[in-house]
């Protein structure tokens, strides 16, 4: 059928099983083609097709809410509402979302981005539901990874404890984004890799086939039927069932009669079920059926039919690689690399693979990665934790309450600073400054290359404090001399000039060096400072900067109250212009377009310094 | 005996069980004639009295380490570790800490303040001894309300994956801070209040009585006795062992010989162990055993033969009280108020007397109330979570990556701002403004007074924004008159001046009132602005300030970096004077001295914004 045509997944009602085995196919080969030319996130889209289309079928959105965790597995929810006219636009500068967003569509009754966070929401709408004596449903499907969040565990104490009407859809699919860790995924691997499984779902075949109309004798048949899972195929107990959930699983997630089967058993119950789906990531598109590693988790655009990922900068190596590979380099036994679910994002696999003993993967659990590098550092190793930007901020509490106010030797990579771009506000990584700051203790700085990036790790190797080094999602060029210490708290002059000073940092000083020759070409000779520690600041050079009362610029990729500008404010009361972000989310488009827009361009920049310049003078 | 000379805890090793009751005995008499003294946290100390000296008996700190969660009830650790002397000085300034402190002791192996970490602290102590190649053990010893956090089962999750060795007590007294909740308490209920629960500990004595030496065949004993426990009866399974560890228990946790085995058992295991030990809170003190709020878990000095709470400030009502009531003044059925497990400390419990269908307690869970509050608010409730501001340090990304993002209708009642005494550098109020000032979207109000206080929470209820009331742990007068709403962004002026301006707010526009009589008598006159808005600011009074052109002071309770005065500055040029907390964690000690040692009582600010003056005259 004509993807594009669906308004609304009211159609789904009256579909045989032969016309929704048709529609699947159809909605993976729309994902695969159209995701090939934007980018996006597939494989979790291409593994949840049949799931995604039973549960519109059997429940009725948007009076029924149903909520994606994280959401970039809701690509083919937004098809079957109506969406699929905008997938060309798909995380593109005011295109279609990669998440669910209230403001797209009133079929997306939550957004989310970052990961753990449905459980607790389905638990509030479900509340909100009771008190206002409403009828829906509220229905979380949440990946195996994701449900090993702490957040989770909080929401489902709750859960077990209210006992409100609630279905949990667990999405097992066997991978976080990289290759799922943790003693919950190894109970679940427990359940799924039973040997009788297969002979669990013929039997359901069986009993289905005895069942001739849906309904209340169906539901008791059911009930039983998980019942005799349990007793006699599941010997080990079930988390879920002592946490007060009841428990339904596990069943093929690519199976129309077993997902309608439990799904409307679930809409039966008035207590809250966890349906617990076995899918096949990537199913349909062998490329990335056989990932392992997460490749095909977000990608860029592809050629879909060999598969091979579009590299618009083969030249260019990312941050990420940059700072792992300075890692191997300057890898001695007491390194210990922790990632939290972002092997493949982080670019450790290399590392991983020559060191094994020092590396630690703990899932999607920033709180307790930080807890545990700081607690490994007392025992005199140097963990190095890979971190992106905004899921940092999960981890806020433990950077302050345990590794700054214990001031600790750990060193945090933060990944991902700057404008993202796709993946939009839940993603920029443009707060992590501002709440480091005014943190006592932690040491921050910002490589502008890469031979910056590996004298600072070898830096942040040899200083006994909290080391936090920021880069962002960009590709640079790979340059490598041998590795030595920068002073901390220096700051580097990259050109002169007696008009003005322009402080800047990361990524953005590059981009200056275009800002200054310009100018150049106006006969304004501005003097350019890569801060490359933001904390603590290079102070001797900043009060030469003072005292040659010229205007002084600071250029940051960062929102402006509460970063180096605000903070270079806080302690003198000379006149400085900062150029950041100002109090607004950043949306999803280029980084370009995004700069542009928050007129932070290297052309904006540019034209302001040159006013300011010339009112000076 | 004499409890002052313990200096180390060998001598446990010779004593009978006789003397150890004893001892227990001498110990709790210590601790309620200190505590009376100085106050501090009680009834969970009084629990673990037993459980502490068999812990120390049967291991040897400081080889052996022994983290408690939070660790306020580590005092009888201290006290077994040579501490008793300092009790005298308990919470005080630069006195003994309240909280497990390296600086103070080698038996102190980590520290904390804020609950749930030392699960993720003795993995990381763990692994980081496996790879040191040493023997020693690590013990966490946290409570069952601790446990529910969402960190600990991210750290039992990777626990249960290492399966390296490393030993966890869970106290279980059936409370958290005030009563506990949740789905694994109702779990752990059931596992207590097991009707054979008398039975087991029967047959415990007597097959221990049977056991005539300890050693490897009292393990295998203890093995099977466990395996007996579980099968015979305990008919739920237990969330523990699904995890990956071996789990012993309920034992009593105030019977030495049942203490002793099972930690000899424990310390014989080469995996990880959890022992579920049962506590009661407050034992040996009457008024404190039969608490069921929380009364006696942190106290103020008091009347040990009466359990007269001594109340220094009678007339005085603390701002918790008065936001609480201001609530119930201005209640309507949308209200829900959330609370992290603070009913007590956040003076809830009358309102949840009152509205119990408008309450709710989701136990030591920051991140998921954050998140169940935005979603409620999605169903057009009206949730006010009430948080301290160093736990709402823990649900930083839901401030952000949740409310502030969705703009979500959320009041956020942040309480315990600015300088909190005793409890010292762990929670201390002095972050949230940086770290929330920067989050688009968000208002953030600090009240000076309780009429005040009361039109913010009108303003709050009646605006759909993030809506953030911040307040002190000091205690106010509380006056009463017809609620009215503030319009939001306003200041207001307290006092006319021509020679300068002083921006505060909160706790400060009062200390600031004597400030500003002070110079007046040294006829210099300044204009008090009461910034009651920190967010959005008062755009047009201060521009009107900024025309004045005379010296601009800021003085607040907060960071420096970061707070009102460090934003002002990012969007002034105009020379403003700061006066707020440097760049360092700030200890224990009265508010009075604290705020004296950094410079920002009262007679030093007078002093300076004189010199400031003179100076621009």
């Amino acid at each position: 059928m004509n993807i594009n045509e669906i308004k609304d997944p009211k159609f789904l009602k009256k579909l045989s099983k032969k016309e929704l085995q048709d529609l699947s196919t159809d909605i993976r080969k729309f994902l695969i083609t159209s995701i090939s030319k934007t980018g996006g996130h597939l494989s979790s889209n291409l593994g949840i097709v049949e799931l995604t289309i039973a549960i519109h079928k059997v429940f009725n959105s948007p009076k029924d809410k149903i909520i994606f965790d994280v959401s970039h597995q809701s690509y083919v929810h937004k098809i079957l509402t109506g969406r699929a006219p905008m997938f060309d636009t798909l995380r593109q500068y005011k295109g279609l979302s990669g998440f669910q967003k209230i403001s797209e569509s009133k079929h997306d009754p939550y957004e989310a981005g970052h990961s753990s966070t449905s459980l607790s929401a389905a638990l509030g709408l479900a509340i909100g539901r009771d008190m206002n004596k409403e009828k829906n449903h509220v229905i979380a499907i949440i990946g195996d990874g994701s449900i090993s969040n702490g957040i989770c565990y909080e929401a489902l104490n709750h859960i077990g404890e209210t006992k409100t009407k609630l279905i949990i859809i667990l999405n097992d699919n066997n991978m976080s984004i990289s290759k799922n860790v943790g003693a919950l995924h190894n109970h679940l691997d427990k359940i799924r890799s039973a040997k009788d499984y297969r002979n669990v779902k013929t039997k359901t075949k069986e009993l289905m086939s005895h069942i001739p109309i849906l309904g209340k004798p169906l539901y008791k048949g059911i009930k039983n039927l998980k019942n005799n899972f349990k007793k006699i195929y599941l010997k080990e107990g079930l988390i879920f069932e002592e946490l007060g959930l009841n428990y339904y699983g596990p069943i093929n997630g690519h199976d129309f009669d077993e997902l309608e089967l439990y799904l409307n058993a679930a809409k039966k119950s008035n207590a809250p079920v966890i349906i617990h789906v076995i899918t096949e990531k990537g199913k349909g598109y062998p490329f990335a059926e056989n990932d392992r590693q997460g490749k095909w988790h977000g990608v860029g655009p592809f050629d879909k039919d060999s598969g091979t990922i579009i590299n618009n900068n083969p030249d260019k190596t990312s941050w990420s690689e940059i700072v792992s590979d300075s890692i191997i380099r300057l890898m001695n036994k007491d390194i210990v690399a922790i990632t939290p679910a972002m092997e493949n994002g982080s670019k450790l696999t290399k590392f991983k693979q020559m060191f094994p003993n020092n590396f630690i993967d703990v899932g999607i659990a920033e709180e307790h990665a930080l807890i545990l590098a700081n607690a490994l550092s007392l025992e005199n190793k140097i963990p190095f934790v890979s971190i992106y930007s905004s899921f940092l901020q999960r981890g806020y509490d433990e950077v302050l309450h345990d590794i700054a106010r214990m001031n600790s030797h750990v060193i945090i990579g933060i990944d991902r600073c700057g404008i993202v771009g796709a993946d939009g506000e839940t993603h920029q990584g443009i707060f992590d400054l501002t709440f480091l700051l005014p943190i006592p203790n932690i040491i921050i700085a910002s490589p502008k290359d890469s031979i910056e990036c590996t004298n600072l790790i070898k830096t942040a190797i040899n200083t006994k404090s909290p080391f936090c080094i920021r880069y962002s999602k960009n590709k640079i060029d790979y340059k490598k001399t041998k590795p030595t210490e920068i002073k901390i708290g220096t700051w580097e002059q990259i050109t002169e000039g007696s008009d003005g000073t322009l402080i800047t940092y990361g990524d953005f000083v590059e981009e200056s060096k275009e800002i200054i020759k310009k100018l150049k070409k106006d006969k304004i000779n501005i003097e350019l400072v890569n801060a490359r520690f933001l904390k603590p600041i290079d102070t001797e050079y900043f009060n030469k900067i003072i005292k040659k009362n010229k205007p002084i610029f600071v250029y940051e990729e960062s929102m402006k109250v509460g970063s180096l500008g605000s903070y270079l404010k806080t302690i003198t009361n000379k006149n400085i212009t900062i150029f950041g972000i100002p109090d607004t989310f950043v949306l999803q488009g280029k980084r370009e377009e995004l700069l542009k827009e928050l007129e932070l361009d290297t052309n904006s920049i540019y034209k302001k310094i040159k006013n300011e310049i010339r009112k000076a003078k």
